[in-house]
């Protein structure tokens, strides 16, 4: 009864200075104050060694995600956040790394294309990804299509393979940027994810760790991406890139629209055969044009082009001369991946059925809504509705048609392939729907819409 | 890095009904909406189950602290909070009950005076005190500066009071509102303490499960309170006023000030005293004021009086017999307590030493800062800083003077009752300062500045 007193957190817990100052830090934020490079320490520290318990740190998420942070306290923020684990250093290795991240879409799956090319050209990538999770894919589930391909290398094969073949594509360990973990597992169940200033840091802590020079971001934004609006997309863009700058790392971002599932191929071993198209130079025109431009800034930032022209050049010519395919047959063989794969889709898991989906009236393909594709393909077990599930390599969704193309009543627009024919046609019916046809042949949208800073 | 998208609240942890209703409570609250009945039914019943583990509570908490919630979802809140434990009923015991409840003061033992005022009236009190804590004194502190006075009856124990003495004044039994205590205990540690719909909820939830039919409330405000503003405290009483109503309590609030110490007394056992001394008649002025006041809207609103002004006849009355006393002498007893107290102040434990503080100007006392005389009497043991801190029933301050009243240099302004030479020394010069001295004779000040509704 008489606890409601101003004196309170004055007099709480004399002796207890852990507690006080997290109470303290806590009611900082809460008031909408910036909190200093020490209490931002004091918190990251705290989620790390557990000794400010989950109600704690679970306050002050809260406190963030309605509060915000300014861009000094997002880049102390990163940087402890980094610190919390192990923070890799490449320097042995001859060669400029870097790295390239995606916000998440719907059919990206271009890191398997631009890795090889930008390894191809010199560039060395230390590319820890993680797992797809909703409606979005994830790198590490494609290359697991691959038979035998081992994404959980420890960081001396990780060196290794960087040494010999230019590239490593893993899972994050255990120790790198602990802090995020413990923070992301405590905010996708207290409504505290969508916040800017901590998905930037998630983020960026894991790519500082990575032992980098140079980072392009490719920050999507539409309908298939996890912010819609173009204007938010290039808000966490500028912030990631600042981020970067300041931690000593040269950072590009592109903003691309995601309104449209990338490529033809929803699912992981479809996306998985059609990289391998596209490193042949038969690739889809979107797929193959992000790809290269993303490995281009890559090869630009890297320092081994004399600009972003040249980088293209170079980029192209790898891609064209098949030296990139043959990249990234080293780079599958040496994670253990069977190369026949890049030769032979049948190596490749594929569900054993398959549906069309037909047009049911003719005109122009105007839209394919890539949040229900992504969420198709998901039901039919490419993707995961929580991190714990299993995913099925062979299923998903093959379009034979691109936005702006002509179709007739009956012309066959995908094909879904599944295991089961009532859930087959479930999700035909949903692509039917996520398919626009109309009268109008819609104008042409570009993909890569902004370049950052 | 993948799991930033917008889908995956729609997809987290299906099957976990529990997990995921709660996850959409925190974000509708995170976003400005308010909850309605059911949803705050499901974060109470999360509180007092255990099935919302801490950091979700705490995340909801740090909303609602920053969102706020409209009168409904504090009154739905507050009626969740009372039934998530024991609520009485009385109605077997004739009489109306009724009981008072105030926000927290220095030197403020009203309810040991209002208590026998109102039952000698025939208001039947089952009054539940908490303990104090920081500044602010508590009344079951006090009772139990009183040798064998218990303050721990049963519920039973409680109602063979109110039937065979008209009051029982005892604590929060662990059953009655449990999720208040709950809440509070995660309250003091993520920096949610000061919000006034929790504030007003924890409050009522537990004057509305005493089972009484009115209540008055005396919330303070100045610079000895823990709301110094008076809008701010307005606001509370107000909110408190419509919660009592929409609970079918007549709910009365007044607003008084806490800029000076009440009476003279702070300290348990010289609060004690002071109250008997009132009780004879002889009491402070403004001591007797509030309580009689209190005590007056309490036999109003219960029915037993005509109107206000008969009631304070009434209430006048019974002090000036002595049947008031004589009342409080039946409850001391009935409670275990020693009666001879009320005559021979040497029963109570008093401090074996006293140092004298002295005026070190000549001038009118203009204020004596009522917080910092809180603490002082804190820091020689009378109040405590952490909840399981033990108190020292005979330490406090003793004043001489009243604000308004000329003093001379050297004149003994008030006494420090000690154990410990070095800390009353301190506290004496804590006094002093606490004291002012101007040229100017300050104007009166009402004590009681309104009353709500």
């Amino acid at each position: 009864m008489r606890h409601y007193i101003g004196a309170l957190d004055r007099c709480a817990a004399p002796g207890d200075d852990t507690a006080m100052r997290a109470v303290d830090i806590i009611r900082k934020k809460r008031d909408g104050h910036a909190l200093d490079a020490a209490e931002i320490a004091a918190f990251i520290d705290g989620a790390t060694s557990g000794s400010w318990p989950d109600y704690q740190l679970s306050a002050l998420l809260m406190a963030i995600w309605l509060r915000g942070m300014n861009p000094e306290e997002i880049v102390a923020l990163t940087g402890v956040m980094t610190r919390s684990g192990r923070v890799l250093n490449h320097d042995e290795i001859p060669g400029p790394k870097a790295d390239k991240h995606s916000t998440g879409g719907v059919g990206d799956s271009t890191s398997l294309v631009l890795v090889p090319l930008a390894v191809a050209c010199g560039v060395v990538v230390p590319m820890m990804s993680g797992r797809g999770l909703g409606h979005t894919g994830g790198t590490l589930d494609k290359l697991e299509a691959i038979p035998g391909f081992r994404t959980g290398l420890s960081i001396d094969e990780m060196k290794a393979a960087l040494r010999e073949v230019g590239a490593a594509m893993i899972g994050q360990t255990a120790d790198i940027a602990p802090a995020d973990r413990k923070l992301y597992a405590l905010r996708d169940v207290t409504g505290t994810v969508e916040s800017l200033p901590l998905i930037a840091a998630s983020i960026m802590s894991k790519k500082l760790a990575e032992g980098i020079g140079s980072l392009v971001l490719d920050v999507k934004f539409g309908d298939g991406a996890f912010l819609k609006d173009i204007n938010e997309s290039r808000q966490l863009a500028r912030t990631m890139v600042d981020i970067g700058k300041a931690h000593g790392v040269r950072t590009q971002a592109l903003l691309t629209a995601m309104d449209n599932p990338l490529g033809f191929a929803v699912g992981n071993s479809l996306e998985v055969i059609e990289c391998h198209e596209t490193l042949k130079g038969r690739g889809p025109e979107d797929l193959t044009e992000l790809s290269v431009e993303l490995a281009a800034w890559m090869v630009h930032l890297a320092g081994v082009a004399a600009n972003l022209e040249d980088a293209r050049g170079r980029v192209t010519k790898v891609l064209k001369s098949g030296e990139a395919l043959e990249r990234w047959r080293r780079i599958v063989e040496w994670q253990g991946g069977d190369p026949r794969c890049l030769d032979e889709c049948r190596r490749l898991p594929l569900a054993p059925k398959r549906l069309p989906v037909k047009a049911e009236r003719g005109g122009y393909i105007t839209a394919i809504a890539a949040e229900a594709i992504g969420l198709a393909a998901m039901r039919l077990g490419a993707g995961r509705s929580r991190p714990e599930d299993a995913v099925d390599h062979g299923v998903g969704i093959l379009f034979r048609i691109v936005v702006g193309e002509r179709v007739k009543v009956g012309d066959t627009i995908a094909e879904v392939y599944g295991r089961d024919d009532g859930e087959m046609q479930e999700v035909a019916d949903t692509v039917r729907t996520a398919c626009k046809i109309g009268d109008a042949e819609p104008g042409p949208k570009k993909l890569i819409r902004e370049t950052l800073p």
